[in-house]
Order: C-alpha cells, then structure tokens, then sequence
C-alpha cells in the first residue's frame, strides 16, 4: 500500500501575484505542520488545461513516492465539475475533474479513484470560487498525514480525459505538432524519441518547419552558431526545436497548435 | 500567551527576480534553521500600500496559530517611518509603520504594538535601502524563536492606518468601488456579502458597472456562457465581476477605483 | 573542514512558469528528504551570465554556513563546458563552469574545485537538455546529505571567469557603469562605497548620469520628493541610482551598460 511522506506539490494557473497559492500552504499547513510544499508551476496560462496535462506529466514523477500532487487548474469551480482524489502505485494525485491528470494517469498504475464528497475533509466554509484553498488543499493535507483516501469520498469511477494530438506516421515520414512553448521559446513536440527512432533509424531525413529545414538531431544548443536553429531531443524525450541563445519561438514565428513534419530523403 | 510555531510568511512588492526575497529567507534561516517560510505574494504593484494590505487581510488568516507574518512594501525605508512588530491574540505581524497592516488588525484582537528598536536584533550592519534583510528578517526570526516581543524594541502606541473607502448605502441601493483585481483579472469589490445580504435581501435588484447590468448573483463561473459577464460572492467574501473564461477588466474596462452600483428594482 | 546543514539554494534562468525549477526539487527531496531549498531568483534574463554573478554574489552570503549554493544559467549545456562543484570556507557551489561563480569566489576562500564527472552522483539517465535536473541538483542533494566533494569527481583546476568593468579612477573623479537593474528600476552601478570614500573622501562633487547631475548622497528614498532621482548607496554597498516612488530606469531612459560619472567640484 502507498504510504504518505509528507510531501506536496502544487501545480495551478493562480500566478502568484494574489496570494492564492500562499493562502493555500497555510491551510496546508494549519492542517499538516510537518508537510514539506513544493511548487512545480502556477503561471500556466489562465484554464489552460492541455499545457497543465503536458506540463505536469513532464515533472511529478521525479517527486519522492507517496507525494501528493495537487492540480487545480478549474476553470468549472462552482458549477457541477467533480473534485477527484487519485492513488496510484506511488503517488497521490487531487484535482478537478477535467482532464489535468489525463497525461500522467497514462505512465501510472492507478489502483483507486475518488470523489471529494465528505465534508469533514473540507474547511468549514467552502466558497463558490476558490476550491484550491476549501477543498483541495485540506484533502492533500489530509492525505499527506496518512488519512486512507476512501475516507475523503466516494468511488469516482473513470476520470475525464483530455484528447491530444498524436503525429501522424505515413510512407512519407511522421506529422506532428507544437505542443508546448517554454520560457526560453522552445518549442516541444508530440514527436516522440521512440517514435522517432522506430520510423526514422538510420536513413536520412528532413524536418521541415515553419518554412526551414532541419537535416540533423543535435546533441546540444551550442553546436550550431548564435541565432541558428536546430533539433534536439528534450529533457521529456520530445523532439524540440530552439534556436541557440535565442528564441525559436520568435525567430520562427511559430505558436502552439502548428505543424512539423519529418520526411525521409 | 502566543507561542511562536516557527512559521513565517513574506508579503513584498520585492519580485522574485533580484535575489531580495533569497536573501531575506538565508538571514531567517541563519537565525532560526528550523523555521518554515511561506511566500504569500511578491508580486504586489511596488509601493502599493492599499494593495498589500488588502491582499494580506485575505491571507494572513489560513496560516498557523502563531505563525510571525512579515509585510514588506516599504516606500519609506531610511526615512522616519517607524518598524513595528505586532502580536494579536493568534499571530505575530512584522511591518513598516505605514498602514500595511490596516485592514489586518481590524480582525485581530491585539494585545502589544512594539517599536523595532533594539539593535541587537538588526544584522550587525543595516543599509539605508533594505530593511526587509536587515532588520523586519531578523526581528521575525527571533520571534518565531520564541523571543519576547518587548525585547525587541518599545511600545509603539497606535499604528498608522490606511484610510479606505466604504460602500455607501441609500435609499435607492448600494454604491461601491472596485478594490483589487487579481490575475484572472476579476474586479473585487468593497461591497462584502453580509452588507449586501443586509441591504438588498429578497428584493430584486440590478448591478451596474461600465454600462452593463446583472440581474442576479451567480454561484459557479460557469453558469454563464464563455465570454459573459457575471456577478459572484468571491472567496473573501467580497462581490466580484467575473467574465467566465476571460478577463472581465479587459472586457469591460475597469480598472481598480471604479464605482459599481447596486439599485433596487 | 566544512559541514553541510541541508539548507540548498536554487539560482538559474528557468523562470517559475515551465515546472523545471519544481522538477530539480523534486530530484533533491528524493535523494535528500531533509533538505531545505531557498529559490534565490528564477528570473535572471535568459543566459545573462554577468547579471547571474553580480545577484548570486549579494545574495549567498546571507545563507548559514554549510549551504550548498547551485547556480544554473547553462547556455552551453550539451556542449564541452564543465560541470563544477566547488568547497570554500563556508559553502558548496555548484554550477556549469561559464563563469556564474566568479564575483562569489572573489570574497570566498576556495579549497576545492571538483569536476562533476562520477555518474554515480548523476540521474540515471542525463538528458542533453537539463543538467539543472540530471546532474546538478542530484550533486547538491548528495552534498546537502555530507558526501564528500571529491567523490563527486576529479579535480578541476581553476574555473573559468567573466571579465567585469571595473571603475576608472581620474585625476578629475571616478567613471563606472550600470551593471544591474532592479524590479524597482534602481539603476545599480559598480562604483563601491569603498572607493567612492577614498577618492572624494569630503570635497564637493557632482554626479552625472543621463544628462542630470546630483550633488549629494541620500540616506532614504523619502529625502528628495516624489518622482526625484537621488545616488544612494544600495543594500550591496554599491553606488544607485534611484527615483523617489519611481523607477530610475524608466525616468532617466538609462540601461545596464551605461556610463556614470562622479567628478570633483
């Protein structure tokens, strides 16, 4: 059985501006004293919930097992939209109904899914609009002491999934997608190394973006000159394409949503 | 009496880019180690001193019995404006003198006001430009210690204030202000449930804010359409303008000082 | 010889939003479920590696003896550049060898430079992407937990260094730089109080930045009206520039890089 160690995370669109995600560490607190916080991100664009799905699959699993991961990204606080409790083989996972977990349920063993329905496991006084600090934030706390989480509701059932783009393999090579921008105007892809390597092996190809084409994979940023782009696999073995000491996503002038295609020569 | 419980809060208009927040908590962890430090928000407007004690009295609350709660915003530093430590019937405030604790101690019973004058709880050197490491750092530490808050300093007699607006009410209804906007960019008001569960009670009324009308309080964002106005209880309790899926201050072009009014009808 | 504490301070150019600053927790807790993490900043312009040492070096000294200070802004990551850890007389470094470290090792008293070369202190797998996740933060838990440096690899000789302006000193007075913006638009410059004191000691002189002159050094903000600009000597001893209740930057049209003057009346 899974055993709680006291760590939590936090992963919402709350920024950190307004004092949400504070308000919701001293709940956590009131409740665990002992529980030990960390952050992975609350500047995920406002109810963005894919980039949430993407994001937080690419980092809860490098957390001790038996932390408990709380996402609340929640667009539907208020309105009819379960709150869910997850355990799986090594984690705990506490969100909103919608479709955040989609991603990381898919790499775990998911042995037990609940509603949050028993009030004892709220604050005394639950808001309309803030559920982070009423409801999620005392079932994690809760669950991080040790607190069985059949105790925090009822069977949940399935969870709503997200539906991702998946690339496109064909005689001609895969099609794929932006899926994903980071800080430093990287652009992740659906591009897979597995995938990659399975379709590609050892012919030659091209990746063709954004009206550029790429003939390599690289192993580092500083292989091609300052302002050059390239390819590369990520740190969550997604195909990637940035431009050395500079922006990918500016210099190439694309978002989100748009297309890569790699095809054999 | 109030035990310290070694909890810490930050509230600054510091950022999080300049290492001023670091190197604050490096000075409470050299003094107590064991402390556990808790950032409600840094990203407070700089120098926006009704801001930081809105945002704080909604916050500070959640936190731990005897939590040592630090407000830094801070316009005045090097000039004469007092430091004071405060402690109340369940938490300990350390702040410039100059009204960021206003709507705070309106909800405390407090017991002492001190004047942070005791050098021998400052770092050995204090500059001109950053109190928040030099002095209110160490002075919350050595609380959360367990030190007796008239070792720090004098009695400080009352603290300045904060002069807010209050809702007005007549006969035709209720006028207010919005107050605060937070990152979702909802328009939080002054006009708080109880006063308009007092005023309005059965009757029906009409909200007006940039020339639109609702007719109804809401209980979720989402039982209007995307893109549609709404009227909301928010988590403090405070009416709130909402646009469910985006941003009311952009769609309706408010900004923080602008009048909502509440008619009879 | 020195003593870890637990205490592990992040400095990188990550930024909060992409879950990596979380994920390099998440590695630490794992191997070292004890430690305690301070963020120092997370927003250091992309691969600005002279802002980087100038922050890290006002910073890390306010942190208790034994910390384990890691500073990643890795440009070069993937590429030949090192992976160092280094033991002074206090702390531990650890960072890509690009010269991060260089104002921080100038007030230290170094005993040890280590490369980061053994793959037992590694992650199992290191992505050509991520080092801050697959070798540094596992060589700063390992260290946090008394692991001795020279286990983590060979020794590495002297570190790479970033060339620093340094200030001009004339018979008619002193010529520095902006080196350092703040949040607040303070505009910081490399001009110590050290040797602003031993070159103008007590005659007249007149400040020149940006087309303005300033004739005194203040001791607040307050001391010169609102939306004045002042010289003050900031929390680092260094010589600013700053607007009462304004940004200096913003008002003076002033950049990093930019010319100061102090000249003898």
């Amino acid at each position: 059985m899974l055993k709680a160690t006291g760590f939590i995370t936090l992963t919402t669109d709350f920024g950190l501006a307004d004092g949400f995600v504070g308000t919701m560490k001293g709940v956590i607190y009131t409740i665990n004293p002992g529980a030990v916080i960390i952050d992975i991100s609350h500047e995920i664009g406002s109810q963005d919930l894919s980039a949430t799905a993407f994001l937080f699959a690419a980092s809860y699993k490098y957390f001790p097992r038996g932390t408990v991961h709380v996402v609340v990204v929640d667009p539907g606080v208020g309105s009819q939209r379960r709150a869910v409790a997850v355990e799986t083989e090594k984690y705990y996972f506490v969100a909103p109904d919608n479709g955040v977990l989609t991603l990381a349920l898919k790499q775990e063993k998911t042995s037990k899914f609940i509603e949050l329905t028993n009030p004892e496991y709220f604050l005394d006084e639950v808001s309309d609009t803030f559920h982070g600090r009423d409801i999620f934030a005392p079932a994690a706390a809760h669950l991080s002491l040790g607190v069985e989480i059949e105790k925090l509701g009822d069977g949940a059932g399935g969870l709503r999934e997200i539906r991702f783009s998946e690339p496109e393999v064909s005689q001609s090579g895969i099609k794929g997608h932006v899926i994903y921008t980071d800080k430093f105007g990287n652009l992740i892809t659906d591009i897979k190394q597995e995938l990659f390597d399975s379709v590609i092996s050892d012919g030659q190809f091209s990746i063709k973006i954004a009206g550029i084409q790429l003939g390599k994979i690289s192993r580092s940023y500083a292989e091609v000159s300052a302002g050059e782009p390239l390819a590369i696999f990520d740190s969550f073995g997604n195909l990637e394409i940035a431009v050395n000491r500079g922006s990918a996503e500016e210099t190439l002038r694309v978002r989100k949503g748009d297309a890569i295609e790699i095809v054999y020569m």
